[in-house]
């Protein structure tokens, strides 16, 4: 028994002739008045399901085949055919049908054959990777994540991990997660009356990290290109459709780089991803085109082969005021813009991804290179016309005073960061990086409008459901 | 001015006579009485560093070249040359020596060139992978990460994530970290004065998982082969060479798969992540060859050309008793085996990689498959020589009654694991998987005696530093 993936058949690698079994779930069933049986079948390894003609002289036509709804798991055993049926080139002439397992109740199983709303599969996860949308979103996924790890490898970049429990909590990046051990209903608690930690299993107090950024450059100031890819926290009460208190992040961290290397760094790290994507996942993609977003392909086609535009934080505010738009949040030196400026900046005026950089000190981490005017520091940020931000980066402090000076302004005590400042004291160097969100990616990708819809078991405020 | 990762030069893909600029730290000065220096440059590219030939003639050469020391960063510009030196085919013929950062005192310098036990580097993490050996792992680990992606994605699987936080406290893998955003100091209370978790993030307890696996079950019961590669839990007090509190999981889970699809898969995959790391990573090899572990590459070619002993778990235990050994632990049917019995096992009588099958059913998970026997489940471990367990797996119950027995008999209550049991209610399907631990096999491949060394940053009761 050959056993071949639908994938395999639909794409013509197997010959026709050839006789195989495919596996995998019934997504519809149809029947012809002359007694023969259409089966759409789908095992995930591609988009389309493959149809099976089955005739009624299989021995288990009546009792079972005709009994087969949605859902229904099943071997099929037949050869490959051309097929006459428009919108594929190859069907199956089966020959065997082995039911391997039944549909508990066709009229109350969830994901019978009916559309639903994207808010009712969220509350389904663990079966919303049947439909057609949450699984192409999982194809697209894994296409991303791994064109990432291609890309870096190819670049001569190594994959580190940061440690996710941490007990720093100066990077300032957003609220922590607690993470103990210790029987809340039963607390200790030293002299003082307050909750002993020295107790806890790490003996102090740990949370979950919001960012790999400072523990990678610890391996950049060692191993010259480094890059994590891995989960993150915000224990922000943020019920937006671009937040998640759990999501993947993407963060490269370069020695003897500055802003401008890693902007091009971003650049072609995104090219590259979104051309993996094109090539290898037409059919998912097709779908969003056809469903989701009819802008899903051109937009990454435009994206792949636009220049990107850069311009200065202090030039993009003049344009913003210059545009005399009116925009809900007021437009001044010194703002974080929001989304709708983004969105202007990239789509309207200069209708291209831009990278937008040098932003004013004050709205930005301690670690970031102050420029030499003293107002602004080394920051970027990558703008994509759709969606706004999508990546965000800077080049480092690498100047000791500088850096601590910086750090004392926002009430960050240097000591608590003497392993940090240990990089700046033995052989520092210029060095640069930047966080993408993986899930804003496949988001942008798809063109799925919530994140939630994007990672497999989404956490956010009052859910952590499977 | 052409930047060269030392890699390109030592390797030969540049020519001779080429100008470049190498970009690193110094390892060494040696200082010739006919006024030349001799710089040893390691920028992570490779395991090696760059020789580069400085003369007396540069302007800087007394007041800078003459005061590098280990750990100081530098630019260095030159010509490949052909190197007289034994040991490197090609050096730097340097016109130039920029220093970019010094080494605040070279007496103090955590990492002076002295030898360090691997003790010590532990304390200081955050400078440890300057070093050769914490280099070397690094470099190792990474390869290792990018060819298992590679090796699934070949193979049609698709990386999905498995969710970090959890509110399912029922897979009884090992103690759990709770996650939660309550104030210690100040925690609300219900009616009864217990702690109210409604008022926590995610309005329930929540923890972090110690497996991927029944998440990805949901996502194999679709797509047919996924696989996670992520951070999972153990809140443990063990202070052991092979625990952390916080490491890498793979985890492979097959549709329409039963145990000797993953045995197989097990096997197919060591291997092809073995013969990477031999092919790509000669360099680090040689090193742990030559100063951890002198079995270091035999032990991985030996692997990749055994075949695979297989035997029943009831059969091990004959052979372990009719071995006449003398364990620690007293051996019979139904014993959890120790690393002595596997070893055993492995390096005495198989003098192979074994992959040990079928449980006892009451010394196992209540996912795993039960055999007809009644007593035996379809688990495997898969024990390498010199390491013991390096892979657990298993074929996953796949009929509900079964299960739910199952579930009861261990004390879960069934409806705890309502969207674990829908994916035997819809079109259930045989399904195998297996988890790797990737520390451990970083620890194989390397030599390396504790996972805390083959880990960045690793996290172990009281400690959490960095």
């Amino acid at each position: 028994m050959t056993y071949a993936p639908v994938t395999d058949v639909l794409s013509g690698k197997l010959a026709v002739d050839s006789e195989i079994t495919v596996r995998g779930w019934i997504r519809s069933r149809r029947d012809s008045k002359a007694g023969i049986s259409f089966l759409a079948i789908y095992d995930g390894s591609c988009f389309d399901p493959i149809q099976a003609v089955v005739s009624n002289e299989l021995n288990n036509y009546q009792e079972e085949v005709l009994k087969l709804t949605t859902g229904c798991s099943v071997e099929v055993t037949g050869t490959i055919v051309a097929s006459p049926a428009k919108g594929q080139d190859f069907e199956l002439a089966a020959t065997a049908v082995k039911v391997v397992g039944w549909v508990e109740d066709a009229n109350t199983y969830p994901m019978a054959k009916t559309r639903h709303s994207i808010e009712y599969l969220r509350e389904v996860a663990h079966l919303r990777p049947r439909t057609n949308v949450i699984g192409a979103v999982a194809r697209v996924r894994n296409c991303l994540s791994q064109a990432i790890h291609r890309f870096y490898h190819e670049q001569g970049f190594f994959w580190t991990s940061s440690p996710l429990i941490t007990s720093s909590d100066c990077e300032g990046a957003g609220e922590m997660f607690r993470v103990s051990t210790l029987d809340l209903n039963n607390l200790p608690l030293d002299d003082q009356g307050n909750v002993d930690y020295d107790k806890d299993f790490f003996g102090k107090e740990t949370f979950l990290t919001v960012s790999g950024q400072l523990n990678a450059e610890t391996y950049a100031c060692a191993l010259s290109k480094v890059y994590t890819f891995g989960p993150t926290f915000r224990a922000e009460n943020s019920n937006t459709s671009r937040h998640l208190a759990e999501f993947w992040m993407v963060e490269p961290e370069v020695a003897f780089a500055d802003l401008n290397d890693v902007a091009k760094l971003a650049e072609d790290m995104l090219k590259y991803v979104f051309a993996a994507v094109l090539a290898e996942r037409r059919d998912d993609l097709e779908f969003f085109a056809s469903r989701i977003d009819k802008e899903a392909i051109t937009r990454l086609e435009q994206f792949v082969n636009a220049d990107f535009a850069q311009v200065d934080y202090t030039d993009a505010i003049q344009i913003l005021i210059d545009s005399g738009k009116k925009f809900e949040f007021d437009v001044e030196w010194g703002i974080d813009m929001s989304s709708e400026h983004e969105r202007y900046l990239a789509e309207e005026h200069f209708k291209a991804p831009v990278i937008v950089k040098n932003y004013p000190k004050d709205i930005k981490a301690f670690y970031m290179r102050l420029n030499d005017d003293g107002k602004t520091v080394a920051a970027m940020d990558v703008l994509a016309p759709g969606i706004g931000e999508i990546i965000g980066g800077a080049q480092r402090e690498e100047r000791l005073d500088v850096l601590d000076a910086r750090m004392i302004a926002m009430g960050i005590n240097p000591e608590d960061m003497g392993w940090y400042r240990d990089l700046r004291r033995y052989g520092t160097v210029p060095h640069a990086g930047f966080g993408l969100g993986f899930e804003r990616l496949v988001s942008y990708v798809t063109g799925m409008g919530n994140v939630r819809d994007v990672i497999p078991f989404p956490r956010t405020p009052r859910s952590a459901n499977f």
